[in-house]
C-alpha cells in the first residue's frame, strides 16, 4: 500500500491535546514528512506546525491527508466528511487509523474512485496473507516486547531505529499498529488480522533482507496480558527476533484493563519471552529494558534504572528521556 | 446460532471416503442426531446410514442438511447448489464448514430468505465478540492441548465428554473448530476470529456455570507450532482450564506443514502449557496424555503408553482405542 508523504495532518475539531496523540507521534518521529496541520473551528489541539488549507498543502506538494486524531469512539465525525472529500478532489489520498472505515463512507468512496485517489484504513488489514511458515530469513531483527499493553513499545522501537540510523546502521522500523503504520507509511495491524495469520502477517512485514540489515519491529500487547497474549506470541514467532527489548511502565497498579491481574516480574517476563522466541530463533537474546519513567522524579528514575541494571545485568534506559544508546551498543 | 438436529448428512459426489471425514465425525459422536445420508451420483463415500431423499428426511423430521464433506479447495461445488436449494425450499436449514460461504451463493441466500431458513457457515464467526477480561468464572474446565496440529484434540475431547456423561457427570463439549461445531450444534472457530478476540471468544464459548459442571473444550494447534501458537495461547488463557490433557501423535517426523521443526518433548510441552495457563488459572494441572497409536501395532502401542506413564507420572491412553477412563478418574 505505502502511504505517500509529505503529509498534511488533520486535527479536526477535537476537544483536547491528548486526542491528537497519533498526530503528535507522526510529527515527533517524521517531522520531515509533515508540511502542516489542518484544524477546524473549535479545535483545541495544536502540533506547533504551520496551519494550512488543503489548497496550500497541495500547492506545497502534500500527497496525503492523515487523520491524526481520535474522537470519542474512534469514528469519523459527520462534519469532517466535507473536508476529507475536498482533499480527495484536490488530489490528495486520505489515511486514517479509526475503527470505522473511510472506505465505508459512500461520499468518500465515490470521490476516491472518481478522482483516482486512495483511502488507507490502516487499522483494517486488506492484504491476502499466508499462514506463517517459520522458515529462517536472512537479515537481523529486534522486537520490542512488554510487561503490559501501552507501555511504550512503539516509541522505544522508533528511538532504537533513530539511534541506529544516526550511527549509520542499515535499519527499518516495521509497524504493527495503526499509529506506527502512519509513521512508517506502511505496515500491518497484527491484532486485526484473522487469528490463523498472526505469525504469517509478521513474516510478510519483515521479509528476508541483507545480512547486516536490521528490522526494528514494533511489539503489541504482552505474553502476560490475559486478553491479548495470543497476538504477542504470534508476533514473537513471526518476528524470529535476534534481540528483544523489554518495555515497562513502573507505576501501574495492575495490567491495563484487568484490575485483577498484577504486572509480571521483569526477569520472569524476559525469560518467558526468550523461551517462546527460541522456537523460531534459538539464538535470541535480550539486549535491554526500556522504562517509561515519566511519572517518576529524576532521582527515583535514576534509582530504578540502576536497580534494574544491577538485578538483570542488562542496560536499563528511559528511551523517551535519554535515547536508546546503551541498547544499540549491544547490537552488532 | 444453535444448529437444529436431527441432521441429514450430505456427502455430495466426493471421490473417496476420506473426503467425508467431517460426516464421519458427526455420525460417530452424535449417531442419534443423524437420520440418514444423501449421496449424489458418483459418490464414493458411505457412512453406512440409510440413504434418504430430502423429501423423506423432512417427513422423518430432519431439521438441517449438513455438508459433511470437503472437496478439493473446500469450496461449494456448482452442481451441489440445486440440492442445497431444494433442502431450503423443503424447510431444512443448511450448515457447512467450508472456506467459501453458503451465504455467499446468491441462489442459496435468496432461497433462505424466501423460505425463512438459516444458513450456517461455521468456519466464519459472525458473532460480535468482546475482548477477554480474564475474570474467574464458576464451573470447571478441561482443555485438550497438543504437541502439534491434527493430533486428535477433538476426538479426545469427545471421548472424555462421553466417558463423563456415562458416569453421570455434568458436562458439555465446547467446540472451537468447524467439525466440532457441527458435532456440538454450536461453538466458534477460534482460529477464524480477529486476533484481538481469541481469548474473548473462548470466554464467550465457556461461560460461568454450576460449580460441579465441566466444560470439555476442544483445543487448537500447539504452543510449539510456529504458524498457529498464538491461537493456542489465546485459547488457553480464555479457557482458564482446571485440567489440561496433552494430545500426541507419536509417528510424526516433524511439525505438521513445517519440515524444519521437530516435535517437542512431551514433558516440556506439558510444562509450557501449564506455565502459560497459570496466568488465568494458577490451580491448573495436567491430568493425562492422549496418544493416537493407530499407526503402531498393539505391542508397540502398549510399550509406548507405559513408557509415557512411567516418565511423566500421568495416565497415558489411546482414547480412540481404549476410551478416556483413566483420565476421567483424575477429575472430580
Amino acid at each position: 500500500m505505502k502511504i505517500e508523504h509529505p503529509y498534511l495532518l488533520f486535527l479536526g475539531d477535537v476537544a483536547d491535546q491528548l486526542s491528537a496523540k497519533t498526530a503528535h507521534g507522526i510529527a515527533d518521529w517524521r517531522p520531515d514528512w509533515c508540511l502542516g496541520q489542518l484544524r477546524m473551528d473549535g479545535c483545541k489541539a495544536d502540533l506547533g506546525l504551520p496551519d494550512m488549507t488543503i489548497e496550500a498543502a497541495v500547492a506545497a506538494g502534500a500527497k496525503t491527508l492523515v487523520i491524526g486524531v481520535a474522537n470519542r469512539g474512534g469514528v469519523i465525525s459527520e462534519h469532517w466528511i466535507d473536508v476529507l472529500e475536498t482533499a480527495l478532489v484536490a488530489g490528495m489520498d486520505v489515511a486514517a487509523g479509526l475503527h470505522n472505515r473511510l472506505a465505508g463512507v459512500p461520499r468518500l468512496a465515490t470521490a476516491a474512485t472518481q478522482h483516482d485517489r486512495q483511502l488507507f484504513d490502516v487499522r483494517h488489514p486488506t492484504r491476502s496473507l499466508d499462514v506463517g511458515n517459520g522458515r529462517k530469513r536472512s537479515g537481523k531483527r529486534l522486537l520490542t516486547v512488554g510487561t503490559d499493553c501501552a507501555v511504550g513499545k512503539m516509541y522505544t522501537s522508533l528511538a532504537i531505529e533513530k539511534e541506529m540510523r544516526e550511527r549509520g546502521m542499515n535499519v527499518d522500523f516495521r509497524a504493527t499498529g495503526q499509529t506506527g503504520i502512519l509513521i512508517a507509511g506502511d505496515g500491518i495491524s497484527v491484532d486485526a488480522v484473522v487469528a490463523d495469520f498472526i505469525s504469517g502477517a509478521v513474516e510478510w512485514l519483515s521479509p528476508a533482507n541483507e545480512p547486516n540489515h536490521w528490522d526494528v519491529i514494533e511489539g503489541q500487547g504482552s505474553l502476560f496480558h490475559a486478553s491479548f497474549a495470543g497476538v504477542s506470541l504470534g508476533l514473537l514467532h513471526g518476528a524470529q527476533p535476534d534481540a528483544i527489548v523489554l518495555c515497562h511502565e513502573p507505576t501501574r497498579d495492575h495490567m491495563r484493563g484487568l484490575p485483577e491481574y498484577s504486572l509480571p516480574d521483569l526477569g520472569v517476563c524476559i525469560e518467558a519471552n526468550l523461551a517462546a522466541a527460541r522456537l523460531t530463533n534459538p539464538a535470541v537474546t535480550c539486549v535491554g529494558v526500556s522504562v517509561n519513567t515519566s511519572r517518576l522524579d529524576a532521582a527515583e528514575a535514576r534509582r530504578l534504572l540502576l536497580h534494574i541494571e544491577d538485578s538483570l545485568g542488562l542496560p536499563a534506559v528511559d528511551t523517551f528521556r535519554d535515547g536508546a544508546g546503551p541498547i544499540v551498543d549491544r547490537l552488532s
